[in-house]
């Protein structure tokens, strides 16, 4: 079947999945957590995969695969696990399809509600990852949207089994299978990219070079982090050990994460909790990059570029700057960051608020790891990605990111021309 | 100074209107209201429009500018109370930025908060219509956004004249002026396409034609209508008097406006209310083109071709088509609407709740004209335009649709790498 009609044919699909009620929907994630729990399923998915993985460890053996990315590609049956977890919560989750968000009377017998409803078509590309189809399938079925998904080459075996045991499960809830689509070639990703009339949204996950690469190829609105170029700023007082442990989380909890910090900025009055982050930072054998001042304390690091303030390591690579105060530390994130997650660590409260109040990113914190921007925890159930863009859904997605609204007007037959100076005047009284 | 300039200059003033307290953001919108109830500010801005309009007419006779362009032209003392009024509702409504959407615990002193807040630097391009400035002005304001305006070469001296007083009004509220940047040449209209480091939202408002142009022209995300391509669908039963007056306005009350409607269903039940609507439409001197069922109904009239049915009139034209039922209306909508507004007359109030759950459009009716998809009459204040995107605002865009949010995390040096399977738990945990 080509691109354009499992296209076609999942948003037909899609008008089924608005109108489920609730109930049904919530039914269908258990049924597909279900799935992913059953002895026999699980053989099959980890057979899928079992192959999918020797066939990259030969690719890694041969150098043409980081060793990162077979990483990934594992599935588990704790994964699995996990997995039919994360759909056990959104079956729990609040149902927001079809939720009235305002209920307002214009006039007598003339009454406007604003509803949630699905985006939807779906189109999703990631890179190797099987996980991801049971996640981004769960949060398209919660959410009422179809989706089409795209995944990396490498985990072909995994995500065609993965999306056959989708496939099976959709049917047995009379739901129909064109909803959840996979596209399994190469030259299929920008055909997907070409159905602007029929894809509403493309989520792009991966490197930030992936996401422009996407972004660049296609007029349908694109979901993703353009960069995650995260900073975390040492305000004193600020308790040294507290910022190590911090330190060390963000940069190396998961480094290649767009959430992993990429520039520790340092108030020249923090200088006992830089001397702890450097020492920790090097006992996890972390790179560190420092400008003048900062090497004038610790000489033995390489020196910053102008090119490090800009760099998204995705390694463990730190550069490290001093700035003159908080306000200085405030214009580096607006000239260097990428408004995806900024940190400050300090026990001034009033500097910690200026902080919040005074960067624009998707998420800002106050004495916590970069690390926590992330959609299971910010306790959205799961996340479709982190959006760097200001528009619709900002920082972690979920749910509600891939819902869009309508207005629904009841009347007995009032016309626009009744109303306006001299005539009519609108009641606009908020009902409930 | 150059688009750039005033672009930064602009980007520098927004901190400031964010930062803005409601009370003070509520005075200066009730301070730009009195300004222009101002007698000599007042005669100012009517003599810089005079000489806008003495200009046009002469434009108009020698045939190089519409009528319908020279009419919206036009300041009067009514109008300036109007957007005086406007103002002043803004000015009321409840303050938005900053709000607090969400207040979560992820775990004992580790709290999340979602909280409103503006884009940052809006491109605001129109089409001749000096009351746009003050509209557009008031909801940049409301909203906490700077703006940038570039209205048409037709109004040049009256937006001039509206920023100078806007600038004045700003600063004696210890606003920074270049929070609202007038651009007037023709050149600094792609100038402003091209800031899309700077500016977050493009808002176009004008015609289809100028809305995919300047689309076309950008990276920045564009915010309008593509299209205004509404239906008017009857269904039996229906009353007659009550069809023929609701399809008069949809179609006469402004058919340049993008929620006109520009083509009328029936179902073969429905003859009697067709009629009607027909006989009504005549004595508007409105021209009609049929379907071969309608014109076997009613001869005297054009055959209309298959396009028309994709055709925005934006004057007095109805095509009007014969569908076999409510299952073919939707299709007809589905396949040749621009998910604008789409309405349903009739009596029978399940075809109505089918109806509206089965089109897929930002505003949908029952028994009332499409006319009212307008943010005024929806009680938002006033608008910047209508969406018929599905991403981020939707239909009538009003103060709300200029928002976005940001997280923002408060903890006590909580690091992610504590977190998950086998290790402590979140305990997600909404307060308030």
């Amino acid at each position: 079947m080509s691109v354009r009609d499992q296209a076609t044919a999942a948003q037909a699909a899609a008008k089924g999945l608005r109108a489920l009620p609730g109930a049904r929907r919530s039914k269908l994630l258990r049924g597909l957590a279900d799935a992913l729990l059953d002895a026999a399923t699980r053989e099959t998915l980890l057979a899928a995969n079992e192959a999918d993985m020797a066939d990259a460890e030969r690719a890694e053996a041969k150098g043409e695969l980081a060793p990162a990315l077979v990483k990934r590609l594992a599935l588990t049956p704790a994964k699995l696990d996990g997995l039919a977890d994360g759909l056990r919560q959104l079956a729990d989750m609040p149902e927001l399809v079809n939720e009235r968000e305002l209920r307002r009377e214009l006039d007598e017998g003339l009454v406007l509600e604003r509803v949630r409803c699905p985006l939807g078509l779906l189109g999703v590309v990631f890179e190797a990852r099987p996980d991801a189809v049971p996640q981004i399938t769960g949060l398209a079925l919660k959410s009422g949207n179809a989706v089409l998904l795209k995944g990396g080459h490498e985990a072909t075996r995994s995500n065609q089994a993965m999306v056959e045991v989708i496939h099976r499960v959709l049917a047995a809830h009379d739901v129909e299978p064109a909803a959840v689509g996979l596209l399994v070639d190469r030259s299929e990703f920008q055909a997907l990219l070409d159905q602007d009339d029929l894809v509403d949204l493309v989520i792009a996950r991966g490197s930030s070079a992936f996401v422009r690469m996407v972004r660049d190829n296609t007029r349908i609105p694109v979901m993703g982090h353009a960069e995650g170029l995260c900073h975390v700023y040492l305000h004193a007082p600020v308790d040294p050990e507290m910022a190590a442990r911090v330190v060390v989380d963000a940069k190396c909890d998961y480094p290649a994460a767009c959430n992993a910090v990429e520039t520790l900025l340092w108030h020249p009055d923090a200088g006992a909790a830089l001397d702890a982050c450097i020492t920790a930072l090097r006992e996890q054998d972390v790179e560190l990059r420092g400008c003048e001042a900062t090497r004038a304390r610790h000489a033995d690091m390489k020196s910053a570029t102008d090119e490090d303030w800009d760099t998204e390591y995705t390694a463990k690579i730190l550069s490290i700057r001093q700035v003159a105060d908080l306000d200085a530390a405030l214009a580096h994130i607006a000239a260097h960051g990428s408004k995806h997650t900024e940190a400050i660590l300090t026990d001034d409260p009033d500097a910690a608020e200026a902080f919040l109040a005074g960067v624009d990113a998707a998420s800002t914190f106050h004495n916590a790891s970069t690390r926590f921007a992330d959609g299971y925890r910010y306790g959205l159930g799961a996340e479709v990605g982190i959006s760097t863009g200001k528009l619709h859904a900002r920082g972690p997605v979920g749910v509600e990111g891939l819902l869009t609204y309508r207005w629904l007007l009841r009347g007995n037959g009032q016309i626009a021309g009744d109303y306006g100076p001299g005539k009519k005047a609108f009641t606009h009284r908020d009902l409930e």
